[in-house]
């Protein structure tokens, strides 16, 4: 199982695109902390039920019990600028089948540095942390997290080489 | 020569972090049209001016000027949910040194989809631009545009297993 943990900022386009983001690349699932936005569920969830699941999204208000519990269980990947280069320890992450990554806002609690198992970078330049998360996936699923095949898709593309094509079951 | 092209929206931040994200990720620099943002402009200078460049920021007017302007000298990628896959086109792009890799907003003009040289689906699920446009430069770079070195940097961080370390030049 792999999840997104997310704290919500004021701009709540930006966690729509992290949830988008970790639902396209095979994510079973995000949580996220801050303040709970029941309208941001509902337009995701009318996404996931036209495209297709499963994903669920959980709301839970401290992120540290998030953390917490997940580390009794598993790994918790925290991406950051900061970090240790991704390449140096996607193997070792690979190893783990109960995985938890956290993007962070633009101002992430120093605590989370300490609790994460890895403190990630994906280029340690200024970054969007929905690029951050884009990269981590593609590279963790090695280019196959792109491939899920969704249950319940209620409409599919049809890939062109010039314009739209949507078929709908 | 790779830049991003970009329509602005209403929603300004997601503009902030495609612009961050083609930088990052070595491209030279962006174009993007809709309405001018000299806002937006100076915050994003800041942080080339502290974190290194070079990487311009250009605004026209007109998306279809720059894309046909552009197609006299080179390619034109067109990243969205309904094109080709990535893995079938990378080979062919690679070729070309003079790329333009537009990323639309959620109403792209139909007339963009003619124009382009490629439409290209970083799977074709409904994502986010800045994810679409990381993966893409990631894997058009084979995992090295993450690694470019920035010319007159005042700040670069010195990679941490825990906590924030950077250096001021």
């Amino acid at each position: 199982m792999l999840r997104v943990g997310h704290r919500i900022e004021r701009d709540k386009r930006v966690t729509m695109h992290v949830f988008l983001t970790a639902r396209a690349l095979s994510a079973s699932g995000a949580i996220y902390s801050g303040q709970k936005d029941g309208d941001l569920e509902r337009r995701f969830q009318a996404i996931v039920s036209e495209w297709g699941g499963p994903f669920e999204v959980k709301y839970e208000e401290s992120w540290k019990k998030v953390i917490k519990e997940w580390k009794k269980r598993g790994m918790v990947c925290h991406l950051t600028m900061y970090g240790i280069n991704v390449d140096d320890c996607l193997d070792k992450i690979r190893k783990n089948k109960y995985i938890l990554v956290v993007v962070g806002s633009q101002k992430v609690p120093g605590e989370i540095f300490r609790l994460a198992d890895f403190n990630i970078a994906i280029g340690n330049q200024p970054h969007s942390e929905t690029a951050a998360l884009a990269i981590f996936l593609d590279r963790l699923f090695e280019g196959k997290g792109l491939k899920r095949e969704f249950e319940d898709a209620k409409m599919k593309v049809v890939p062109q080489e010039k314009g739209k094509k949507v078929v709908y079951r």
